[in-house]
Protein backbone atom coordinates (compact mmCIF):
# COMPACT_ATOMS: atom_id res chain seq x y z
CA UNK A 1 0.00 0.00 0.00
CA UNK A 2 1.00 3.26 -0.48
CA UNK A 3 -0.30 6.80 -0.31
CA UNK A 4 1.65 8.92 -2.69
CA UNK A 5 3.74 7.79 -5.51
CA UNK A 6 6.37 10.65 -5.70
CA UNK A 7 8.74 11.36 -9.20
CA UNK A 8 12.04 12.48 -7.56
CA UNK A 9 14.74 13.44 -9.69
CA UNK A 10 18.23 14.77 -8.16
CA UNK A 11 20.97 17.07 -9.73
CA UNK A 12 24.46 17.54 -8.13
CA UNK A 13 25.51 21.47 -9.07
CA UNK A 14 28.77 22.53 -9.57
CA UNK A 15 30.67 19.22 -10.13
CA UNK A 16 32.59 20.07 -13.02
CA UNK A 17 31.75 17.79 -15.53
CA UNK A 18 28.75 16.91 -17.72
CA UNK A 19 28.57 13.37 -16.65
CA UNK A 20 26.60 12.92 -13.00
CA UNK A 21 26.56 9.19 -13.09
CA UNK A 22 28.31 8.41 -10.00
CA UNK A 23 26.17 10.67 -8.08
CA UNK A 24 22.74 9.67 -9.75
CA UNK A 25 23.75 5.88 -9.49
CA UNK A 26 24.21 6.96 -5.56
CA UNK A 27 21.13 8.35 -4.95
CA UNK A 28 19.66 5.13 -7.27
CA UNK A 29 21.73 3.09 -4.25
CA UNK A 30 20.12 4.58 -1.49
CA UNK A 31 16.33 4.69 -2.47
CA UNK A 32 17.23 0.40 -3.34
CA UNK A 33 19.19 0.32 0.38
CA UNK A 34 15.82 2.14 1.92
CA UNK A 35 13.19 -1.03 1.03
CA UNK A 36 10.64 1.35 -0.72
CA UNK A 37 9.30 0.25 -3.94
CA UNK A 38 10.65 1.88 -6.95
CA UNK A 39 11.19 1.43 -10.65
CA UNK A 40 14.11 3.97 -12.54
CA UNK A 41 13.23 6.26 -15.30
CA UNK A 42 15.44 8.53 -17.16
CA UNK A 43 14.52 11.47 -15.97
CA UNK A 44 12.73 10.25 -12.57
CA UNK A 45 12.66 7.70 -10.01
CA UNK A 46 9.24 6.89 -8.88
CA UNK A 47 8.79 5.92 -5.78
CA UNK A 48 5.50 4.62 -3.38
CA UNK A 49 5.90 6.28 -0.02
CA UNK A 50 3.39 6.81 2.78
CA UNK A 51 3.87 10.29 4.26
CA UNK A 52 5.97 13.41 3.33
CA UNK A 53 7.75 12.68 6.50
CA UNK A 54 9.03 9.63 5.09
CA UNK A 55 10.19 11.76 1.93
CA UNK A 56 11.95 14.16 3.96
CA UNK A 57 13.81 11.34 5.53
CA UNK A 58 14.95 9.79 2.20
CA UNK A 59 16.29 13.95 1.16
CA UNK A 60 18.16 14.11 4.20
CA UNK A 61 20.25 10.77 3.68
CA UNK A 62 20.37 11.27 -0.24
CA UNK A 63 21.88 14.75 0.70
CA UNK A 64 24.32 13.85 3.26
CA UNK A 65 25.49 11.11 0.74
CA UNK A 66 25.90 13.68 -2.08
CA UNK A 67 27.96 15.98 0.92
CA UNK A 68 30.44 13.42 1.44
CA UNK A 69 31.12 12.82 -1.98
CA UNK A 70 32.13 16.52 -2.18
CA UNK A 71 28.43 18.08 -3.38
CA UNK A 72 27.81 21.36 -2.59
CA UNK A 73 24.62 22.39 -3.75
CA UNK A 74 21.92 19.96 -4.89
CA UNK A 75 18.62 20.77 -7.43
CA UNK A 76 16.10 18.48 -6.75
CA UNK A 77 12.41 18.25 -8.89
CA UNK A 78 9.87 16.62 -7.25
CA UNK A 79 6.66 15.59 -8.62
CA UNK A 80 3.51 13.86 -6.09
CA UNK A 81 0.73 12.36 -6.73
CA UNK A 82 -1.05 12.05 -3.76
CA UNK A 83 -4.37 10.41 -3.62
CA UNK A 84 -7.17 10.29 -0.74
CA UNK A 85 -9.61 7.96 -2.27
CA UNK A 86 -7.49 5.21 -2.90
CA UNK A 87 -4.19 3.49 -3.06
CA UNK A 88 -1.66 4.60 -5.70
CA UNK A 89 0.68 2.09 -6.83
CA UNK A 90 3.67 2.51 -9.77
CA UNK A 91 3.32 -0.86 -11.67
CA UNK A 92 -1.16 0.25 -11.73
CA UNK A 93 -0.21 3.33 -12.68
CA UNK A 94 1.95 2.39 -15.83
CA UNK A 95 -0.49 -0.22 -17.17
CA UNK A 96 -3.37 2.41 -16.53
CA UNK A 97 -1.09 4.62 -18.72
CA UNK A 98 -0.27 1.83 -21.28
CA UNK A 99 -4.28 0.76 -21.64
CA UNK A 100 -3.35 -2.73 -20.60
CA UNK B 1 18.75 32.93 6.88
CA UNK B 2 17.45 29.97 4.64
CA UNK B 3 19.10 26.69 3.70
CA UNK B 4 17.01 25.84 0.85
CA UNK B 5 14.57 28.02 -1.33
CA UNK B 6 11.62 25.71 -2.61
CA UNK B 7 9.49 26.14 -5.27
CA UNK B 8 5.60 24.69 -4.90
CA UNK B 9 2.47 24.26 -7.28
CA UNK B 10 0.24 22.85 -5.53
CA UNK B 11 -2.66 21.52 -7.91
CA UNK B 12 -6.01 19.89 -6.50
CA UNK B 13 -7.35 17.25 -8.87
CA UNK B 14 -10.83 16.23 -9.78
CA UNK B 15 -12.68 19.60 -9.01
CA UNK B 16 -14.93 19.51 -11.94
CA UNK B 17 -14.03 22.99 -12.22
CA UNK B 18 -10.95 24.84 -14.51
CA UNK B 19 -10.95 27.78 -12.09
CA UNK B 20 -8.59 26.38 -8.66
CA UNK B 21 -8.40 30.24 -7.38
CA UNK B 22 -10.35 28.99 -4.70
CA UNK B 23 -7.46 26.37 -3.52
CA UNK B 24 -4.63 28.22 -4.35
CA UNK B 25 -5.32 31.15 -2.23
CA UNK B 26 -6.21 28.60 0.67
CA UNK B 27 -2.20 27.14 0.04
CA UNK B 28 -1.22 31.11 0.11
CA UNK B 29 -2.72 31.57 3.19
CA UNK B 30 -1.33 28.70 5.21
CA UNK B 31 2.42 29.65 3.63
CA UNK B 32 1.51 32.91 4.90
CA UNK B 33 0.26 32.02 8.13
CA UNK B 34 3.26 29.71 8.31
CA UNK B 35 5.29 33.07 9.15
CA UNK B 36 7.52 31.82 6.18
CA UNK B 37 9.21 33.89 3.70
CA UNK B 38 7.53 33.15 0.51
CA UNK B 39 6.75 35.17 -2.51
CA UNK B 40 3.86 34.07 -5.19
CA UNK B 41 4.35 33.38 -8.95
CA UNK B 42 2.29 32.83 -11.46
CA UNK B 43 3.20 29.18 -11.49
CA UNK B 44 4.97 28.43 -8.55
CA UNK B 45 5.52 30.04 -5.08
CA UNK B 46 9.02 30.39 -3.58
CA UNK B 47 9.51 29.48 -0.05
CA UNK B 48 12.44 30.07 2.00
CA UNK B 49 13.45 26.77 3.95
CA UNK B 50 15.31 25.34 6.40
CA UNK B 51 14.89 21.63 6.61
CA UNK B 52 13.13 19.05 4.73
CA UNK B 53 11.01 18.10 7.31
CA UNK B 54 10.27 21.76 7.50
CA UNK B 55 8.62 20.95 4.11
CA UNK B 56 7.00 18.29 4.79
CA UNK B 57 5.32 19.84 7.68
CA UNK B 58 4.15 22.52 5.16
CA UNK B 59 3.09 19.74 2.77
CA UNK B 60 0.51 17.91 5.90
CA UNK B 61 -1.14 21.34 6.41
CA UNK B 62 -1.77 22.26 2.92
CA UNK B 63 -3.41 18.58 2.19
CA UNK B 64 -5.48 18.70 5.64
CA UNK B 65 -7.16 22.32 4.55
CA UNK B 66 -7.68 20.85 1.02
CA UNK B 67 -9.08 17.81 2.46
CA UNK B 68 -11.25 19.73 4.29
CA UNK B 69 -12.48 21.47 1.48
CA UNK B 70 -13.55 18.00 -0.17
CA UNK B 71 -10.46 17.55 -2.66
CA UNK B 72 -9.42 13.97 -3.06
CA UNK B 73 -6.20 13.91 -5.47
CA UNK B 74 -4.07 16.90 -5.16
CA UNK B 75 -0.63 17.17 -7.33
CA UNK B 76 2.30 18.87 -6.50
CA UNK B 77 5.53 20.04 -7.98
CA UNK B 78 8.80 20.74 -5.84
CA UNK B 79 11.84 22.36 -7.12
CA UNK B 80 14.15 22.61 -4.07
CA UNK B 81 17.39 24.23 -4.41
CA UNK B 82 19.53 23.46 -1.75
CA UNK B 83 23.08 24.84 -1.37
CA UNK B 84 25.83 23.91 1.37
CA UNK B 85 27.79 26.56 0.74
CA UNK B 86 26.29 29.59 1.11
CA UNK B 87 22.59 30.96 2.55
CA UNK B 88 20.23 31.39 -0.28
CA UNK B 89 17.46 34.24 -0.32
CA UNK B 90 14.62 34.59 -2.45
CA UNK B 91 14.95 38.27 -3.58
CA UNK B 92 18.89 37.66 -4.19
CA UNK B 93 18.60 35.01 -6.39
CA UNK B 94 15.65 37.28 -8.77
CA UNK B 95 18.64 40.29 -8.20
CA UNK B 96 21.04 38.00 -9.66
CA UNK B 97 18.86 36.94 -12.37
CA UNK B 98 17.53 40.04 -13.20
CA UNK B 99 21.42 41.08 -13.05
CA UNK B 100 20.78 44.10 -10.51
CA UNK C 1 19.99 9.18 -31.87
CA UNK C 2 18.64 11.31 -29.91
CA UNK C 3 19.77 15.20 -28.85
CA UNK C 4 17.46 15.49 -25.68
CA UNK C 5 15.79 12.51 -23.54
CA UNK C 6 12.17 14.90 -22.42
CA UNK C 7 10.42 13.47 -19.48
CA UNK C 8 6.31 14.63 -19.68
CA UNK C 9 3.63 14.36 -17.66
CA UNK C 10 0.74 16.12 -18.82
CA UNK C 11 -2.84 16.80 -16.35
CA UNK C 12 -5.79 17.68 -18.08
CA UNK C 13 -7.51 20.04 -15.30
CA UNK C 14 -11.55 20.28 -14.31
CA UNK C 15 -12.36 16.96 -15.74
CA UNK C 16 -14.42 16.16 -12.74
CA UNK C 17 -13.11 12.99 -11.54
CA UNK C 18 -10.16 12.47 -9.49
CA UNK C 19 -9.46 9.51 -11.90
CA UNK C 20 -7.65 10.56 -15.33
CA UNK C 21 -6.87 6.99 -16.87
CA UNK C 22 -8.35 7.46 -20.12
CA UNK C 23 -7.04 10.71 -20.95
CA UNK C 24 -3.57 9.46 -19.80
CA UNK C 25 -3.71 6.54 -21.75
CA UNK C 26 -4.92 8.68 -24.91
CA UNK C 27 -1.25 10.44 -24.79
CA UNK C 28 0.29 7.58 -24.50
CA UNK C 29 -1.14 6.59 -27.85
CA UNK C 30 -0.37 9.91 -29.69
CA UNK C 31 3.38 9.38 -28.18
CA UNK C 32 3.25 5.82 -29.51
CA UNK C 33 1.75 6.57 -32.93
CA UNK C 34 4.57 9.29 -33.34
CA UNK C 35 6.64 6.49 -33.89
CA UNK C 36 9.39 8.00 -31.38
CA UNK C 37 11.22 5.66 -28.57
CA UNK C 38 9.30 6.28 -25.40
CA UNK C 39 9.15 4.88 -21.95
CA UNK C 40 5.96 4.93 -19.97
CA UNK C 41 6.88 6.08 -15.80
CA UNK C 42 4.38 6.18 -13.12
CA UNK C 43 4.84 10.02 -13.31
CA UNK C 44 6.42 11.06 -16.58
CA UNK C 45 6.93 9.61 -19.75
CA UNK C 46 10.55 9.73 -21.26
CA UNK C 47 10.54 10.37 -24.96
CA UNK C 48 14.48 11.09 -26.97
CA UNK C 49 13.67 14.00 -29.29
CA UNK C 50 16.02 15.85 -31.72
CA UNK C 51 14.76 19.28 -31.61
CA UNK C 52 12.28 21.68 -29.08
CA UNK C 53 10.53 22.05 -32.43
CA UNK C 54 9.42 18.47 -32.12
CA UNK C 55 8.30 18.77 -28.37
CA UNK C 56 6.25 21.62 -29.97
CA UNK C 57 4.45 19.16 -32.79
CA UNK C 58 4.09 16.64 -29.99
CA UNK C 59 2.62 19.04 -27.35
CA UNK C 60 0.23 20.56 -30.25
CA UNK C 61 -1.46 17.36 -30.99
CA UNK C 62 -1.99 16.65 -27.23
CA UNK C 63 -3.31 19.34 -26.95
CA UNK C 64 -5.80 18.44 -29.71
CA UNK C 65 -6.75 15.43 -29.01
CA UNK C 66 -7.54 16.70 -24.99
CA UNK C 67 -9.74 19.68 -26.50
CA UNK C 68 -11.38 16.50 -28.80
CA UNK C 69 -12.40 15.08 -25.46
CA UNK C 70 -13.88 18.34 -24.07
CA UNK C 71 -10.59 18.98 -22.08
CA UNK C 72 -10.40 22.95 -21.31
CA UNK C 73 -6.99 23.64 -19.65
CA UNK C 74 -4.13 21.47 -19.62
CA UNK C 75 -1.25 21.62 -17.38
CA UNK C 76 2.17 20.07 -18.23
CA UNK C 77 5.77 19.38 -16.60
CA UNK C 78 8.21 18.64 -18.73
CA UNK C 79 11.85 18.23 -18.00
CA UNK C 80 14.44 18.23 -20.76
CA UNK C 81 18.53 16.99 -20.89
CA UNK C 82 19.75 18.14 -23.52
CA UNK C 83 23.40 17.30 -23.83
CA UNK C 84 25.34 18.65 -26.39
CA UNK C 85 28.37 16.74 -25.84
CA UNK C 86 27.30 13.25 -26.45
CA UNK C 87 23.75 11.63 -27.80
CA UNK C 88 21.50 10.74 -24.83
CA UNK C 89 19.21 7.18 -25.09
CA UNK C 90 16.63 6.31 -22.32
CA UNK C 91 17.89 2.86 -22.05
CA UNK C 92 21.86 3.66 -21.44
CA UNK C 93 20.26 6.75 -18.98
CA UNK C 94 18.16 4.48 -16.51
CA UNK C 95 21.50 1.37 -16.77
CA UNK C 96 23.69 3.84 -15.74
CA UNK C 97 21.35 5.05 -12.49
CA UNK C 98 21.11 1.57 -11.77
CA UNK C 99 24.89 0.89 -11.68
CA UNK C 100 24.57 -1.90 -14.52
CA UNK D 1 -3.52 38.65 -24.49
CA UNK D 2 -1.68 34.73 -24.15
CA UNK D 3 -2.79 31.17 -24.31
CA UNK D 4 -0.53 30.08 -21.91
CA UNK D 5 1.61 30.98 -18.82
CA UNK D 6 5.05 29.00 -18.87
CA UNK D 7 7.46 28.78 -15.51
CA UNK D 8 11.24 28.13 -16.96
CA UNK D 9 14.20 27.22 -15.11
CA UNK D 10 17.24 26.88 -16.60
CA UNK D 11 20.36 25.09 -15.12
CA UNK D 12 23.16 24.51 -17.13
CA UNK D 13 25.29 21.55 -15.90
CA UNK D 14 28.98 20.67 -15.52
CA UNK D 15 29.97 24.42 -15.41
CA UNK D 16 32.44 23.78 -12.29
CA UNK D 17 30.95 26.05 -10.24
CA UNK D 18 28.16 26.39 -7.54
CA UNK D 19 27.10 29.55 -8.61
CA UNK D 20 25.42 30.06 -11.95
CA UNK D 21 24.16 33.57 -11.94
CA UNK D 22 25.71 34.18 -15.04
CA UNK D 23 24.49 31.98 -16.68
CA UNK D 24 21.30 32.57 -15.61
CA UNK D 25 21.25 36.80 -15.95
CA UNK D 26 22.30 35.56 -19.86
CA UNK D 27 18.72 33.62 -19.50
CA UNK D 28 16.82 36.24 -18.33
CA UNK D 29 18.83 38.51 -21.04
CA UNK D 30 17.12 36.38 -23.84
CA UNK D 31 13.63 36.44 -22.48
CA UNK D 32 13.38 40.26 -21.80
CA UNK D 33 15.34 41.00 -25.53
CA UNK D 34 12.28 38.47 -27.03
CA UNK D 35 9.59 40.91 -25.91
CA UNK D 36 7.52 38.53 -23.83
CA UNK D 37 5.75 39.50 -20.67
CA UNK D 38 7.80 37.94 -17.68
CA UNK D 39 8.42 37.98 -14.13
CA UNK D 40 11.46 36.51 -12.65
CA UNK D 41 10.90 34.31 -9.36
CA UNK D 42 13.59 32.60 -7.66
CA UNK D 43 12.74 29.12 -8.85
CA UNK D 44 11.30 30.11 -12.45
CA UNK D 45 10.93 32.77 -14.86
CA UNK D 46 6.81 32.95 -15.55
CA UNK D 47 6.29 33.90 -19.38
CA UNK D 48 3.28 34.53 -21.38
CA UNK D 49 3.11 32.92 -24.45
CA UNK D 50 0.84 32.04 -27.22
CA UNK D 51 2.06 28.88 -28.96
CA UNK D 52 4.30 25.68 -28.34
CA UNK D 53 5.99 26.82 -31.07
CA UNK D 54 6.92 29.87 -29.64
CA UNK D 55 8.33 28.07 -26.41
CA UNK D 56 11.14 26.32 -28.65
CA UNK D 57 11.64 29.23 -30.53
CA UNK D 58 12.95 30.84 -27.14
CA UNK D 59 14.88 27.27 -26.27
CA UNK D 60 16.55 27.39 -29.03
CA UNK D 61 17.52 31.03 -28.46
CA UNK D 62 18.55 30.12 -25.04
CA UNK D 63 20.60 26.69 -25.90
CA UNK D 64 22.60 28.21 -28.81
CA UNK D 65 23.75 31.38 -26.06
CA UNK D 66 24.49 29.35 -23.74
CA UNK D 67 26.37 26.91 -25.75
CA UNK D 68 28.37 29.82 -26.92
CA UNK D 69 29.48 30.33 -23.53
CA UNK D 70 30.69 27.19 -23.81
CA UNK D 71 27.93 25.07 -21.58
CA UNK D 72 27.94 21.22 -23.18
CA UNK D 73 24.72 20.03 -20.70
CA UNK D 74 21.39 21.81 -20.47
CA UNK D 75 18.35 20.48 -18.00
CA UNK D 76 14.93 22.51 -18.15
CA UNK D 77 12.25 22.24 -16.34
CA UNK D 78 8.74 23.78 -17.81
CA UNK D 79 5.57 23.51 -16.47
CA UNK D 80 2.91 25.01 -18.96
CA UNK D 81 -0.84 26.27 -17.85
CA UNK D 82 -2.70 26.29 -21.19
CA UNK D 83 -6.24 27.16 -20.54
CA UNK D 84 -9.04 27.02 -23.60
CA UNK D 85 -10.90 28.70 -21.42
CA UNK D 86 -9.92 31.88 -21.63
CA UNK D 87 -7.04 33.97 -21.48
CA UNK D 88 -4.43 33.19 -19.10
CA UNK D 89 -2.26 36.84 -17.22
CA UNK D 90 0.77 36.38 -14.96
CA UNK D 91 -0.39 39.40 -12.82
CA UNK D 92 -3.86 37.91 -12.72
CA UNK D 93 -2.91 34.46 -11.24
CA UNK D 94 -1.03 36.64 -8.85
CA UNK D 95 -3.72 38.65 -7.91
CA UNK D 96 -5.84 35.62 -7.61
CA UNK D 97 -3.37 33.22 -5.73
CA UNK D 98 -2.90 36.29 -3.15
CA UNK D 99 -6.53 36.83 -2.97
CA UNK D 100 -6.29 40.24 -4.22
Amino acid sequence: MAKMVVSLSVTPLGTGSTSLSKHVKKVTDIIRESGLRYRTGAGFTDIELDSYRQLADLLDKIEKTLVDMGVQRISYVVKIDRRIDKELFIEEKIARAEGI
